[in-house]
């Protein structure tokens, strides 16, 4: 047997989150929606900004792994944190989800990364990044162990830290000779456009095997206005495939099959963070587990529906018992609770 | 005209969030609803044991200031933080609540303070407070200048740390020297039980003109099972006291006088943090502002109610523009806003 359900590898990224109007996201130069790179001076500058904040850790493939462990998958986290109190406090909390984390602190410096987040009053989230001790993370990084996992998840972000890519093509050619599949997030549209040829690569040399995306990131990815005509190249390009479109859903993609999928009720949208991460959580959950296309669907909308209704990346509920509740999931003895 | 409305001294704290269960909270001897002293080996022990967490920045009179600055009033505060990452989250937020605060951070060791908070399903906070830095607040921290207040606030914790009580009486006589006047927190029934004599010097002596305490607070520190009675020993000791009582309300005594304050309608109390420090900031500034003694109670309950409808111990709405909704405080010229 595997030893994980799910590895995730990303960058190691506390959340710094505030509210902020339409009018600061547009006077500081912020893309709206999107994750904006930043360098230590900008940080220091709009941190200067910023209202009054609090902190979560957070990262994509990190929040991705917090989900499949609170679903009760076994999962693990490969990410560089620095020798710091926010690389403790990040450490802590992904470990206290239950993931097994031990990549090795980088000692000095640059700090800890970390993101400011602005929230707008439409709950939509405006990332900005410092990448900080993440521009260390390697292939020296990945632990061989580890890679024996049913799926090993990557973020098209980590294209941005020099190094990471090589992590990534070690680590996805030891879990597909370990039996295991490989699976993507596209990111971000503006990610994409980065790195469009890179990824597209990715997907057509098979080294990655499931891709999620959203519908931006998919319009971004194939330079095509036609969500349909994107969805039709992406049916070619990877084995199977999750689009997700907000309120409307999502859709999976594999071979000849398509399987719609619709977002869960939601009173009122508080903070989008961490709702592409919790998807591709509650889909890896039900993946790894046998379960059919539909309900890895219907996990990771319940898991991203939950996510957006409370500030901060990461469900504080536990996402089993929601979908034990949701009838989703069958009820586990109570011993192996 | 005084420099400020509200003067506010107290321990500069970094909360640490984790949700926990009852099971959790007897199982490591904590005294649930309390504020429980710990030092850093018992830190480190409960935070090896805490589920994922958030951070924000809290402390009780800091919270306090934040809620009179987020109703427009001009606040400042005195507390201790060490020259670290959690001290410069918790400088940054009180700043860009609106506060003024300038007092010199500790080069050294100590750490900045943090207070691990266990949150259960009731809603109620358990406090865990490593003092950390805070142990360094003397009066030499007193500025002269921000003395002149309107009001002067502390909190009974001060009487944890070694120095912080000669900071207290530095800056109440200097308040009361610019005509200003002083007030106070019990803070909590144990530390009521550590201070009583004390606190009742500090208000039978007229070194502190108003009292806030919730009922716990007030039956300790009169030790009498009879809240009445309590009431009519407290009517005596102090010029103006503020007794609150969860959803019960609040009950103001002033002379012979009482008035009977009830709470706000909340749907859910999602966490307790808070809620007595944002009762007295909405007193505060209703009080500074020359209101009534039942809209500086409304005022109180107002944002108490607010404040435990969310996780975390300061106000995400401007409470100004929820005061303004509620009719409690009239609709400010918008070129002032």
């Amino acid at each position: 047997m595997p030893a994980y359900d799910v590895l995730c590898i990303g960058n190691a990224i506390v959340d710094i989150i505030a509210s902020a109007d339409d009018d600061f996201i547009v006077g500081n130069g912020i893309i709206k929606g999107a994750m904006n790179l930043i360098d230590s001076e900008r940080a220091e500058l709009l941190y200067s900004r910023m209202g009054p904040a609090t902190e979560a850790s957070g990262g994509s493939a990190g929040n991705t792994a917090a989900g499949v462990a609170s679903f009760g998958g076994r999962a693990a986290f490969f990410g560089k944190v620095a020798s710091d109190k926010l690389g403790e406090l990040y450490t802590h909390d992904i470990r206290a989800h239950g993931v097994d984390f031990d990549t090795k602190p980088l000692a000095g410096p640059p700090p800890t990364a970390r993101s400011m987040i602005f929230v707008t009053p439409d709950g939509e989230r405006s990332m900005n990044t410092y990448l900080g001790a993440c521009v260390e993370l390697g292939p020296e990084d990945v632990e061989p162990a580890k890679t024996n996992a049913r799926v090993t998840y990557f973020e098209g972000y980590l294209w941005d830290p020099p190094r990471a890519k090589e992590a990534i093509r070690r680590a996805a050619r030891l879990t597909h000779e370990a039996g295991g599949e490989v699976a993507m997030t596209l990111s971000d549209p503006f990610c994409v456009d980065r790195y469009r040829d890179e990824f597209l690569d990715l997907m057509r040399t098979g080294t990655v095997d499931i891709v999620f995306a959203n519908q931006h990131e998919l319009i971004s990815l194939y330079q095509t206005p036609s969500f349909e005509t994107a969805l039709e190249e992406m049916r070619k390009d990877c084995r199977l495939a999750a689009v997700t479109r907000s309120a409307a859903g999502s859709i999976i993609l594999s071979g000849d099959s398509t399987v719609n999928i619709d977002a869960i009720k939601v009173d009122k949208v508080v903070d989008t963070t961490g709702a592409g991460d919790l998807y591709a959580a509650g889909f890896l959950y039900g993946y790894t587990a046998g379960l059919s296309h539909a309900v890895c669907g219907q996990l990771g909308s319940l898991a991203a529906g939950l996510v957006i209704q409370q500030i901060g990346p990461r469900p504080r509920e536990n996402l089993r018992e929601a979908a034990e509740q949701a009838g989703l999931l069958k009820r586990l003895a109570r011993a192996s609770r």
